[in-house]
């Protein structure tokens, strides 16, 4: 099963992918059905980032960041790399150098369960990484793994090419093909957020906005 | 048991709580006798922030967000949230309209113990939150739990009016009742601090300054 | 075994201290051929400090501070606290006027695997720590532990005049006896690391750079 | 806060207690409106047991055992020890002797949100333990504590006097007033599932016996 | 993406599910190339059980076991349940009524990444179940989820139909294509370790029987 | 630093061993002044194990169990083997064929900071083990790591020929040098305790028996 870089991925539309990173995780994963979030303990290495871009996914063995090499070369402008270890590991696959090499490359990102090292060089690099931890422990070049297979990564299936979404309420992936209709959605849910937000900021309650007084009542809620 | 909303709560003096805000939740948490500490994996959002506030809580279903809406309308200016689900729970029950829409109403934070979302939002509106975890799962609105009774949260008990004090250091839930006597410990501690401080900083030991040399060879320490 | 403050203590060079630091955790960690680190749940209070000194150990009983006063009359200019309780512990031992104490001594920061509270404070003297958690939770003053004795802090054995090293991606021990030829090794990557970077930065992959093509093939790697 | 022992608690009938041991855990949890389970990392030292009893609390320091002697004193025949330390903590603050000691006073058993240890002997002596943890990290007794005042353990609140109610499935407080009101509740529902569970065994689905088709068509489920 | 049931499924012919089941999990694992195995805190709530069967998926919401008591229609003679919620719960979805249910339909089991409760009962039924944690926290039926739809259940990707293979050592998943040659597989490796073991019952070796000692010096192993 | 195999070993005597094993760990530990327990999440894969040996210590990358093999040649009848992994790792480094060999060598048990499996298997060899977890996940055999060197295991430090002690509560290891020593505390702790627990059965307090009334009055525990 592992051993296999797969070269020619399919890959969603700049414009779609640039448009699912402005509209955000939150609203992203709401936009697609609730569905596609990474676990909670991904947190970026630095607040602000906000990005997407197409999976190139990574299946390594613990410890063992070889397969990241051979990755990056599978990197086109836009990608974010995606890294799962096939059983459970903390070490640092991933530092300054890897990070200068996929940055020539124009990759965005990287998202890991596992750790990651040379944090202070990453953020000046202005280079974002979602990780499970930090940690300096370094790892090998012994064991194949495979690039561009579908993953489980931090609980979520990422197939290569899917849009990978990321910012500080952590990480979001869309299915590629899903990724246009995504989209749409999550714009309609933005332009009909920014109405309710001035709404509520003027002080007109949830409860009176979304009509909630009559199915409260009838579920039973009681005021005392 | 739920689908109660307690209207009228009592709150402490607005000068006391706005005391134990600058005292911060260290010394407070010393001056009321070492307790009321919720649990160490409350964190802040983001760094800086020290507030304090009478608590409105909330008693809500996992992945249910919906007792928050009618708990904003129970928000006066100067309380805080205090959400504790009742089974264990990660999901991002509130984000940037929640935030609005509280904000609105003077409320000035909110204390989680599961899941908040939009942080990058939260953090531009100046809206602190201590919170479990930050996660972007999504919740719904379809079962009743309970406004201003009294809950568990993060394994503190809270009771409603109660006093919150939260920074960088952690919350701490202070009861309304003892309110007024904890911020006088609280500031003859702080006062008590200063000078220890300026006898520390000019290099007298914690040794002689507490005089606990006798007790240390009295207990057998020894020096080799 | 415990009730025991060893006074003289053996410490590296200064100089060797220095560059150790200069060179940063990820690398002093792999110069000693990938020992040494501390768990990575080890997390500074506040990112940027980067720092290396000499190990002034602390075994404390848990919740019971009383041995960092001890040890405060045991530093030296340079040197870092290292506290490493005898069950787990999440209580706050250290705080402000510690601090305050060790820096007025020359201490440059603290590495313990329990918590640290004060830290907005903390943070302004720019006394850097590295700690399991954050808690307020205030400890006692009753039982003995030792001080400059071995301890086991976060799953990396330390002795007494030990260096640590400390930045954002964590804390590393080198023996005290290793140091001078750690550091040469940390320098002599360091040298090497630059014009790695520079190769990567120009688009040169890691598998050309590396050599690994022929490797991988000889493992079978296939590309699809 | 602390220092303090409650003598006179009151406690619930014992054919009240002994009825809801009989019902179990998730009944009598179900039965009070699903609230009273402490968290689930509560587990027994060995399978089997079901025991209700009245709560004797401990409010301990960490790794201070003290107050358990203090406490066993207070024991009525049909008590069961309740202990909730005042900041997290591991220790084994039990074992033998005192089990020895609890068990001749009519102690059913011990209730720890932290460690227990030779939990070979408690086995054998039959003297059942619900803990956070096995650990053989002793305590010592130096710090005060209180004996019967509220405490919360594993994030529920226990009351002197509460019906404690723990069997395979976990630990569940029943408050005292409440007790005899969620007594005939869970009777009433375990009268009700032996007869489902008979037409259930004959293979009626759930789906039918609870009459769910309609509601499941109403919210849209496709069947494809 | 939710509120769908997919009625017809394909499984793998029973000879191959007993025959993987007689394997256990250890040896299947691999057999398949190391892939496949659910997260390790999947325990089983008694020692003893090896099953194997077809997967019978579930994707509920967090604390809604609404979708179990549709599951339970689909199930036929020799499936397994495989339940994964949508965010992490640890609610006990499951107890002996649903058992009793599932059990008349042929159920051989349930895996679940969340929590189960009424363990005795099912212990005394001779259901087996793994899980993360065993809670009694009761559920509710309020929201659709689907059935027979792939989940990532415990860190794995399973597909409706897959073979689920569990025993004492965990869970893993086989992909319903693979099950065939996964088993010969399997098989092969038994035959090949009764050889194995005979010799290194009478004192052969590893080191010799696997020939290792010749690449072990190559590596640079020292014996001193 | 890895890559080295200490033949010469030094074991404490066999009847020390021995004796410490009927003590068992609480003792043994308490004996030796509260030191030397590894962490409480070690836990036996079956209850009633109570073992004595000489530590052999492996040094381990994560996932690769080569160095089990080469271990095993170094075992001598008595010994119990302890493998610490260079980075936190749950994989199954052991399984029943490394048993049987174990075994046949007169290896009374394993220690292990990481995963094992067979457990079923084990069990019926009357094999203990007391591990982190269980898991299926299989290890490769490419990188060298040590034997016979100084671990930190489970947090505590070994050194190869110390005494480990193990049974239900846990894990114990004592000092080579220090066993003689540790005995004789040890069963001077017996020898007390059983008199010790003849008087708490007939109902002697603890509070008389070891005199606290006083000290606690003095400490100002108030009864109420």
């Amino acid at each position: 099963m592992s051993g296999v870089v797969v070269q020619n991925i399919q890959r969603a539309a700049a414009d779609v992918i640039d448009g699912l990173a402005a509209c955000g995780v939150a609203t992203v994963h709401e936009a697609q059905g609730r569905t596609g979030l990474l676990a909670s303990y991904m947190r970026p290495i630095y607040p602000g980032a906000r990005i997407a871009g197409s999976a190139v996914t990574i299946s390594a063995p613990p410890g063992d960041n070889w397969m990241v090499h051979v990755a990056i070369e599978q990197l086109q402008a836009g990608d974010i790399l995606v890294l799962a270890p096939t059983s459970p590991c903390e070490d640092g696959y991933f530092g300054d150098l890897l990070a200068t090499s996929a940055q020539a490359r124009g990759c965005r990102g990287l998202v890991i369960d596992a750790g990651v090292r040379d944090v202070r060089d990453l953020t000046e690099m202005n280079f974002p990484v979602w990780s499970k931890c930090i940690s300096a422990q370094g790892t090998i070049k012994a064991t194949l793994g495979s690039v561009n297979v579908p993953v489980v990564c931090a609980r979520a299936l990422v197939h290569p090419g899917d849009v990978i979404v990321a910012d500080d309420d952590g990480v979001c992936v869309v299915p590629r093909a899903d990724a246009e209709g995504v989209l749409k959605a999550a714009q309609a849910r933005e332009a009909n957020e920014a109405e309710k937000r001035a709404k509520l900021a003027a002080g007109v309650l949830g409860l009176d906005m979304y009509k909630m007084r009559e199915r409260l009542a009838a579920e039973g809620l009681k005021y005392v």
